[in-house]
């Protein structure tokens, strides 16, 4: 062990592996209970800790859920795919690798649904979150159509949308019939309509 | 006023009336904070009764779940549809109606996310519902295939899971962004392209 990683585990990095485990339980908590079904007692309950300890590092539930949806984002981004991938290819390889992290998506199904709601302190993550995707995805679409491979009639707006929306809601049926629903194969044959 | 409707005012009458605000309530409530986030005490202080005069109609909060969920099941039901509309036309028309019921869009999507834990009341419910529905759409769609009416290469099952998926995640989308989204125009699209 060098000095550096020495001093690396210091006061310093005790706090942050602290902060990490508390978003760790909050995050499963969460995922099970939802986020108005979870209190920071039990959180902190969880995590082994004293309300207080906890609150020493989040202030408040909405901080924690801020901090459990970034988490969401590091966990879900998975590793950067090689360039040459086309676009459905590479939704259909993110569909398979989410199959790896059922808690992760039932996390993310019952927070947005949770957080349509005008007081959740999660709203404007997952409406920015679907305006972010619908953009992306429609930008990717609008190109594959200006390079002749959209089937005529397809709009990238739509197409964009319905992406995102079979997504989702094919991930929760999965969730719930794991042996029945295969959600990569389901979003293919969607691709398929619509990508020559 | 005839005998009868002045009967019908009796104690049996006023029962039932009392029953069914308490599952008005428990709809609102459950729809904006989740089964988990609503307690029978904020439901009861919600309807202006005492926890003990909720708990002489409803035992439990399960059991007032499953008495939300019938309730969304007459509310959603919608009116019958004349036997001459098409599948397609059919879907349409009830995610046009859809559009006059946000409350229980909210509360279906929040409920069909947070009941696939293990533990949740709601989860048979939700695990039926969709094994019915697709088996109700993999059937219409089997009938427009032998009927020559679906596009090749289409799959009734597939196709059913994808509708049922898109409906859901569509609807979602729209109740973030209301003046974005189209659920009903979302779903025709894809219907344009599996029927011909």
């Amino acid at each position: 062990m060098t000095e550096q990683s020495i001093r690396r585990r210091g006061p310093y990095a005790k706090s942050a592996e602290r902060r990490q485990q508390i978003v760790d339980e909050a995050y499963r908590l969460f995922a099970t209970r939802g986020f108005h079904g979870s209190s920071l007692r039990e959180i902190a309950a969880a995590a082994g800790i004293s309300l207080g300890n906890l609150q020493h590092h989040f202030v408040s539930k909405d901080d924690l859920l801020v901090a459990v949806l970034a988490r969401r984002d590091e966990l879900g981004g998975g590793p950067p795919e090689p360039g040459d991938r086309s676009f459905g290819d590479h939704i259909v390889a993110q569909a398979e690798r989410n199959e790896a992290i059922p808690g992760l998506i039932a996390l993310y199904s019952v927070l947005s649904a949770e957080a349509v709601t005008a007081d959740h302190p999660g709203r404007d993550y997952f409406l920015g979150r679907y305006d972010q995707l619908r953009a992306e995805y429609a930008g990717e679409l609008a190109a594959l159509r200006d390079a002749g491979r959209l089937h005529e009639g397809v709009e990238p707006e739509v197409a964009a949308a319905t992406i995102v929306a079979l997504w989702e809601g094919i991930q929760l049926q999965w969730l719930y019939a794991p042996d029945t629903i295969d959600a990569a194969r389901t979003l293919r044959a969607y691709l398929d309509l619509i990508i020559t």
